[in-house]
This record gives C-alpha cells, structure tokens and sequence, in this order.
C-alpha cells in the first residue's frame, strides 16, 4: 500500500466533488500507477467519500485483502460492491481523456442506471502538485539523470553519427538504471529515452509534440536523429530521460563540435538568461502564459525571435508539467491561463534552432515553491566542446 | 504516396461495404502510417467509394496537393471536403477501438447529421492480409533481426545481470537500425524492445500481455529482466524486438548457462515440434483455435502441460497477428474463430516456464502461404551454451 495514498484519494476526491462525481472507474496506466504505486491491470473505484477498492485482473500473486479483489472482467464489479455494501453511484467517472471510446463503451454499461461523466479532469487536477513522496521519487529520477549526463562526454567518438552517439548514451542512461520506456499521455508522442538532435537536422519539421524536430531514421517514425556525422561548427543537443523509478524528469543541454558561431552563442546565453528569469518570476499565483509571453519578450528583445522554439516549424509551448508522464498538465503556452501552485512540477525548455549550426538552449525540471523554481535538474549549463 | 495505396484502400473499402461505413476519418498513428507510409499529425479521409484525402497538421514540409490539405484543427474537414465537391457520409466510422473517448466525442461533431460507425474492425480487417509491399517490410524486418540475433552471444559476458545482457542486445539492436519503439496496440504492454528472462525470474507474475512474465526493475513497471545475476543451471530467453522500418517480427531464443535439467531441454525440443507441427497444418481455412488445441495437445502429450505458457501464471495464448503493431488480430486462443488467410503474418510462440531453471521455447514470425508457414526469422533453434 502507498504510504501516501491516503493523501493523493483526498486530492481527487475534493476535485470529485467539484465535478460532481460520485465515484470513478480508474483504469488508464499511468493512474493505476498514481494510486497503487505498481502497475497491475484492473482497476481502481473511487468513491468521493471512503476507501478506495481495488479490482486485479493480474498478476494473480497480488494478495487479496479487505479493500483488494481479484476479478477475470470488469463486469464483476457491480455485484462486489454490493456485496460489500458500497452504494453504486448516480453520477460515474471514466477517464475519458485517455481511455479508448470502446472501453468507456463496456465500462459504462457496468453501471446503466448512472450518468457517465469524465474522470480526467479530477484525476488531472489531482496530479497537478506532487506528494511530499512523488517530490522525492522525482528528485531521485532528477539525480539520477544528472548522473548520466556527466558521462555524456565520455559518449562521444570522433566521427560518430547523431545516432550512434545517442546509443551510447542510451547504454548508459540503462545503465545508470532507466526503465527503458516513458509514459507519455496522447498519441503525439512516439519516444524510447529521448532524442539527439545534431547540426542542421535540428531544422527539420517533424509531426510529433516534441520541442524540437528532425528527420529521424525513418518516415515511420519521423523524429530526431537522422544518421548524419556530427560535424565542426555545429552543435548537438540531448534531450534524453530515463524514467528512473516510475517518476520522469526531462532535461536537456548541449555541446558544440570546435567553435560556432557567435549568434549561436547568443542564443544559447539567451535561453540561460530565460530560465534565470523566469526561475524567480515562477511563485504560485503566476499564470503559465505569463511565463510564455516573458520568455518570447526576452527572445525578441534579443533579436532572436525568428530562432525561438524552432526555425522552419516551431513549438507552441516553452515548458509542461512532468511527472508519472513526460507531458503532463499545465502546458505553457501563450493561452494557458492555469496559475502556478506550490509543488507543481514543470519543465522548461527556451530553445532555439540556429540555421546550418543546430539547436541550442538548456531545459531543467523544476518544483514551484513559494520562493520561485527550485531546480531538481541541476548540471552545468554552458557550452562545452566534445572534441 | 505509397506504391501499393490504392490495394490498401480497396482492402478497407471492401471491409467498409460489410460494415455499412460511407466514410471514415482515420487518425490512429499506426493506422495514419498503414495509408501514408510516413507518420504525421492529422487526418485521412478514405470514403467507401473514391479516394482517400490526407489532412495534414504537422509537419508543415509536406506539399499540399490534389488530395493533401494543410489544417490547424480537425473542424475544417467538412467545408474542405464540401468545397472539393466530396459528398459527406450518412454513416461516417472513427476508430473506437484506439482513439480516446474525448477524440471521438470531438470528432463525431464534425458530421453531427451523420451515424457514428466504428472503422476499427474494417482496418483490422483489410491490415489482417499484408500486401506484397508490406510482406517485402517485413522479410527486411526479419533479416535484420536475425543479423542482430547472430550476435547475441557475443553480447554476453561471464557474471553479467540479466538487465546488462539485455542492455547488450538493445544498444546491438539500435546499431543493426533498430528505430528503438515498438507500436503497440491497447495499453496492456509497456516495452522497449522486448525482454530477456532469466532463471527463476521467469516464473514472476507480471500484468502485462506478454507470453512470459518476470518482476521487471521497478513496481512502476512490472515485467521482464530483474537484475539478478545469470547462474549457471539456468536459462536465459531473448524475446527483442526491432522495429527496423515500422514493420516487425517476433523472434524469440533461448541460451542456457552450462548444463541444465533433462525437463527443460525436453521441453525446449517439445516447443519446436509444437512448431514443426503448425508450420504444416497452418494454412488457409485453418482456425486460430485449431493451432491452440494441436499445440496443448503436443504439450499435453508430452507430459508438459502444466509448464506450457507459464506455471504460476499462464497466458492465454501461443501467437498473434504482428505487422505494424506488435499485437495485431489474428490472436490464437482457444476461442478465436479466425480462420486463417494467404498472406497473413504471424508470431506463434510455443514456450515452457520450467521452475528454478528458466523459459525455453522457440518464437518465429510466419507468412502464412497455401503450402503452411513460410518462417520469415530463420536463425537456429537448437539450445546452445553462452558459457
């Protein structure tokens, strides 16, 4: 049992009674984890008052107890709770955000009489501020990357394409104990640990919700590195995560190959000088497009407005939340109008892709508190060259 | 554009006949990359009868053209469509089977006169047989993957933990061209590129969908390599995949460390008559739960049965479909009525947890043809020693 799950059911459940559910179905991944801390497939019913029960379809060496059964299909539930005297619901949640139409589909036929309604939102909102323990599960994932990162010099070889220089730090990203695999909510996403992004491939559009593009090995799966030597003059950006313990945080920095010029300089001074800003502007109160629009306002003041998120197709945000998912709520975009909160966790990622010389920038992870961010992400920031 | 997309479409728009579907809007990744043969964000339009219409958001470097229009959002699709003189449907499928309830409650406004269908079945339907050009992906996919299993063994190194023998074979992977992401379809599996299972770490429950289970490196993710130390007396299963160029085949071999029991290379050797058995009797007008019984059979026979497909926790299955996706229909159960068609492609994946020594077990990707099995992932079958 979660030693903090007490904490996290009362989060949802005041944002339940906000949307006036009586209970909720929970069967998406990354919410099953939120509030089991394992993964099992089944699923979790939350009332918006009392205990939480747990339905587990496997594995089958999960023990039963007072508040855990072990079922074959969803359409034992109803008659569980009420063997076990819990009032079946008026008004039901499904994460309808996340969840297929053909499982809500069979999942809202459990319960006809009631009224099915969205569970994202609560769950979302829940999710929002981390736990004192999900805080310390992301600064263990946070030190954890910064230990892989100060090996990715040792990564580089003279010569070495975009690609194979992401293997290697892949190997040793696994090494330092990566999962592997990172939750992502959406299917805008399509990721194994990250992406390398070197030289003027940074310039190349691609489909996916990342911040930065590039071609990718294959139009299968347009993204990222394309095979390509890494040359002089240019850079190499690194945006790789591990997924450590089930907690991610998203950090990025770049090397230069021998000596660039001056205007990427500039502009990798300038992202720095971004995040400093913001770093301090963050307390909770501020809306995320607060941060958006300062961030464009020093890019443009720089004269570096045309480089900003991206040259030939840019990004619309500068940073999102993080945490069991690598895109999780706020995002910060220019409309984004959600206040920051003490204990939310977000990433912030200025960047700028600098035409025939590559991408440049630095992203963190950060945890609002009352004083600005405090960065879980710490590594040194400036440009260094591999060769 | 595709060479082979008008055989894809008249494939869907036979299925959609059966399924009484005027049009379909299509936006599934895998699906998306089944009728462009690249992945982008958007849209495409495949009516029952006529051609289909791409509607593209991102990337913004792909040329508009007579069937090729840029959109920020999905509510520009009708006055498009109305303006290009393509009739709207009275009955229009979405995918209810892979996109979230949200997507297709937004979606199904676009025709609010219009009859929701699901075009889920009809896609599964017409990617159930692979077109010559896919059948071409795949035996690529499958060279590939067997010049990566040759060299497996040299990945291994005496004392080593199953997750760094596995880490060997990822980082081997990406450099044979492995795109690093396997698609998968529902979220009953979380994964890499497969697993390597170990000693009596194959026995461990997991939650996911796969064949074999395993405890995983962290509860956040509970499945496959564990960490421990290989032993001698034991075996180790490769099941890793590549994803070489959006296609896949399922392959998977077992090592065994020094001598092992008497049952579990009876065991080994029962797998590979199970195989040897359905490579002949697999042909077109077979079912699904005809290869299943003829395999527990064997199994039983051979006195095995309460090893086959796990010990403490079974599978429900020997193989499945596999193209685009890992897991793709047809599934072999018992219960599957699917009879099998010429050019279907399939994992079948006889394998045996044996208590205390490990998983053994053969796992092949197969074309099915009129004369049964053609093996598109031939690599030795015979249990070797990596010590």
């Amino acid at each position: 049992m979660l030693p903090d799950l007490s904490l996290r059911i009362s989060k949802i459940q005041a944002a339940m009674r906000q949307n006036s559910l009586d209970a909720m179905l929970v069967a998406s991944n990354a919410n099953i984890f939120y509030l089991s801390g394992t993964f099992f497939r089944g699923y979790i019913w939350v009332p918006a008052e009392g205990k939480p029960v747990f339905f587990v379809i496997r594995p089958n060496n999960i023990p039963e107890g007072e508040n855990i059964f072990h079922i074959r299909k969803p359409e034992q539930i109803p008659n569980l709770l009420t063997e076990h005297a819990i009032p079946l619901p008026e008004v039901f949640g499904l994460e309808l955000d996340s969840l297929t139409y053909s499982t809500v589909e069979r999942l809202k036929k459990l319960f006809p009489e009631a009224r099915l309604g969205n569970a994202s939102p609560a769950l979302s909102k829940a999710r929002l501020t981390k736990t004192p323990l999900e805080l310390q599960m992301m600064r263990e994932d946070g030190a954890h990357q910064v230990a892989a990162y100060r090996r990715i010099q040792h990564c580089y070889r003279t010569d070495m394409t975009d690609l194979e220089f992401q293997i290697e730090i892949e190997r040793m990203l696994r090494l330092e104990g990566s999962l592997g695999t990172l939750r992502v909510a959406g299917n805008l996403m399509e990721i194994n640990m990250g992406n390398v992004i070197s030289g003027d491939n940074a310039d190349y559009p691609s489909p996916y919700d990342f911040s930065m593009g590039g071609k990718g090995m294959s139009p299968a799966m347009p993204g990222g590195a394309d095979g390509t030597t890494m040359r002089m003059g240019t850079t190499v950006m690194v945006d790789m995560n591990g997924c450590f313990n089930g907690y991610q945080t998203d950090l990025t920095r770049v090397w230069q190959l021998g000596d660039i010029p001056e205007l990427a300089v500039k502009a990798h001074e300038c992202s720095r000088h971004i995040l400093r800003t913001l770093e301090k502007m963050a307390v909770p109160g501020v809306s995320c497009s607060e941060l958006y629009e300062e961030a464009v306002r020093i890019a443009r003041e720089e004269g570096l407005e045309e480089y900003f998120m991206g040259h030939r197709q840019k990004a619309a945000f500068i940073g999102h939340g993080v945490g069991i998912e690598l895109n999780e709520a706020p995002v910060v975009t220019p409309r984004s109008k959600t206040l920051l909160e003490e204990n939310m966790t977000i990433a912030l990622e200025p960047k700028f892709v600098i035409p025939h010389v590559g991408a440049v920038g630095v992203e963190n992870t950060y945890i609002v508190t009352p004083a600005g961010l405090e960065n879980i992400t710490p590594f040194p920031e400036q440009l260094v060259s591999l060769i």
